[in-house]
């Protein structure tokens, strides 16, 4: 039974502060491990993959053995079902048309001082991208981290997978095909994470690491940013549906399920100025989880995580979707637009009662990478932009470097950078 | 002396790989004390850093004193000269009109089939900035990061500054008022970094940390990335000068010291097809540091880290550039457009012989927060974007979901997710 929270209750406060501040992981404290995983690897590269490989994922290999074959990615599509390809090309093409619309114009132009001014944009020459075995292999994760890169630009998309056992899921194979993936790489955790980030004889580096992974992959890339550019690092998976009287409760209680049958870490949140669909909703719940196959999971989360919260109106929702700053953010609600106006932190908003969450996890054409656990107070949805860079561009003429020039040479004194000064004055002197 | 390197050199490969992989930084590991700071901070909060202060920054402070009044921001404005005032005050008026054209727009469209997607934009709603203290003080870096803030439309923007015995530069809250800074506080170091991410009984927690800082604020940045956003890790500065014989070997010198005299760990390297340039500019060079005030610091960089490169034609110096990845790139040819447009990889081009790097980093209008030690393959020039955040928006209506449906109900039961099935065909049911 998930928590029922009152807005108009006088714990409300400390109840929801509880409720944000409540630690859904258990942070594995796996950091030293991770930081001699990753001197191992640059010391011993491929052989220490091979040693990691063989420890972690119980499996003999040589470094010769590390990249999937062509071959392999052919066996592995030929034992997908056709209708499964065809959905993952239904959803590669509407990820692909989506996200071809956010390419960024470069500018340039010329201010009334005759300073030019503009930026260029230029794709990241090569991205890493992690892909987590086993359980969570999820071939739709594959496509929503790839085809941005691709989009944008990036020459070389190179992926790695750890294979417990040496079990790889086809369809995951399947999707890099799909999306474009130039390399594919059969190692995970830690190790992975170091090999992209300083490069071994089989696996050249990359210059930017995306995608999720456990608490090893997570502080790993931690420990890598800088030398190369990560994107967040993802905890588990949450929703806030915000509905009204009129919202069919079991549509809602479908869509917390959907988010709570992830994982037990996972958070599922309806927000409502309707104890009848509260109390509705609640029953669903119940009787839904008695024949979801993932049910033991949903319970747990719906249990440990899940709450009801009750507004006096839907207006004073917002502030509290603000300071939850969903990951996934359903508004049931017939003015889903307005309401959602007025919402600042969210990762991704689904607006009306004609979509589920689910359909954003695989063929909205928008993508399913977005900020968990509060991080979409500072963080954005993965998009093209993450995969490339901008570089800004300033040209002076004559006469424009003498109108300035004043101004940054007295700047530059006053912060006592006089070689600053003078790379400026030494062109004014014969000017 | 700096190093001369000639690409049509047998060990050239060699050498520039050296030239690359040089550490500039000793890598100070004060990991775990900087945990320790960040744990005393949650715990005790303002106490904490109060202590701190005391310890590393040399005076008493009480919690009540650790916000600067508008009192003191007044006294120091009145301290400042009014030539300086006016400077800074052109450089702000550039800089935000530059920066205006960078707010991004909200984009929605409805496709073939029906369905709505776009984004949304929106400001973080507090960021801190950490400002060095003592030499490192610069008033033009706290414009370049407040002013982009602000023009996204961050409501809240706060300025921490560590006071070495309880000195201020009153240029820096001068800076920090023609801004638009919103609340300032003398505390610095991995307390600060700590007391921003979580908050205090004073300062309340922010959802993005920018600004550069020593070790200690590079390590505290990046434990309390997930908590917050940060932006990347700065290092020692740098800049890379391509040149022709026809560029002036004066100009050209004074440019390789304007970024030495940073830092001994900064970093100067021309790259030219001339010969007679490569001498004259080291004669220069030599010469002029003979008279510069920080003539010590720039000639340890230029010994340390300085390099000329010889290459048979510029042509040749664009795959070394993108190597190297410079904060600044410097192109004194007559044509620096067509060779600025075959680089990928730099934070800043300045294009042709009067645009010293200097310009921007004062009053170009540009940003000077710029990506470091070769993280220009994978980050940005600071901007607008780096304070504003997207969120997805993706509605379907019933004939869309009817069509998308099966495609997306198909994905899930692939990846053994009943429950996100449900949540689409329980909608489906009664189509």
């Amino acid at each position: 039974m998930a928590v029922l929270l009152d807005a108009g209750a006088h714990d409300f406060e400390a109840r929801f502060s509880a409720l944000l501040g409540a630690k859904r992981e258990s942070a594995e404290d796996v950091d030293s491990a991770v930081r001699d995983i990753i001197a191992e690897v640059r010391s011993r590269g491929d052989e220490a993959l091979c040693e990691f490989t063989r420890r972690f994922d119980r499996f003999e290999i040589t470094p010769a053995q590390l990249r999937v074959t062509d071959a392999e990615i052919d066996a592995a599509c030929a034992e997908c079902s056709a209708e499964t390809l065809e959905a993952l090309g239904v959803a590669r093409d509407r990820i692909e048309s989506h996200h071809r619309r956010q390419l960024p114009q470069d500018e340039r132009y010329t201010d009334a001082l005759g300073v030019e001014l503009g930026h260029r944009w230029t794709a990241v020459e090569a991205v890493g991208l992690y892909v987590p075995g086993g359980t969570a292999a999820y071939p739709s994760s594959v496509l929503m981290n790839a085809i941005p890169a691709k989009v944008a630009g990036v020459p070389r998309v190179v992926m790695v997978v750890p294979t417990p056992d040496g079990k790889l899921n086809p369809l995951v194979l399947a999707a890099a095909r799909l999306a474009g993936v130039d390399e594919i790489y059969r190692v995970g955790g830690a190790q992975a994470v170091a090999a992209l980030a300083y490069g071994t004889d089989t696996i050249k580096p990359v210059a930017k690491i995306v995608g999720p992974g456990n608490a090893w992959v997570a502080a790993a890339k931690r420990r890598v940013f800088g030398v190369v550019g990560i994107d967040m690092i993802a905890g588990p998976s949450e929703v806030v549906v915000v509905a009204d009287g009129d919202a069919n409760p079991e549509w809602v209680a479908a869509d917390l399920l959907a988010q709570a049958e992830h994982d037990t870490a996972a958070q599922a949140i309806l927000i409502t100025d309707s104890p009848a669909l509260a109390a509705a909703v609640e029953k669903a719940v119940a009787h839904q989880l008695a024949v979801l196959p993932r049910g033991n999971i949903a319970g747990a989360s719906w249990a440990e995580h899940g709450a009801i919260i009750l507004v006096p109106d839907l207006d004073a929702a917002v502030p509290l979707v603000d300071r939850l700053a969903p990951e996934h953010l359903e508004i049931e609600t017939p003015d889903a637009d307005a309401l959602a106006a007025k919402i600042r932190n969210a990762g991704a908003i689904f607006l009306g009662s004609h979509t589920p969450e689910a359909i954003g996890d695989y063929v909205g054409g928008s993508n399913h990478v977005l900020p968990t656990a509060r991080s979409a107070r500072f963080s954005s949805v993965l998009s093209v932009l993450d995969f490339v860079k901008r570089t800004s561009i300033l040209k002076c003429s004559p006469s424009s470097l003498a109108t300035l020039g004043i101004s940054a040479i007295r700047l530059a004194e006053a912060e006592g950078l006089q070689g600053h000064a003078r790379s400026v004055s030494i062109r004014l002197e014969n000017a």
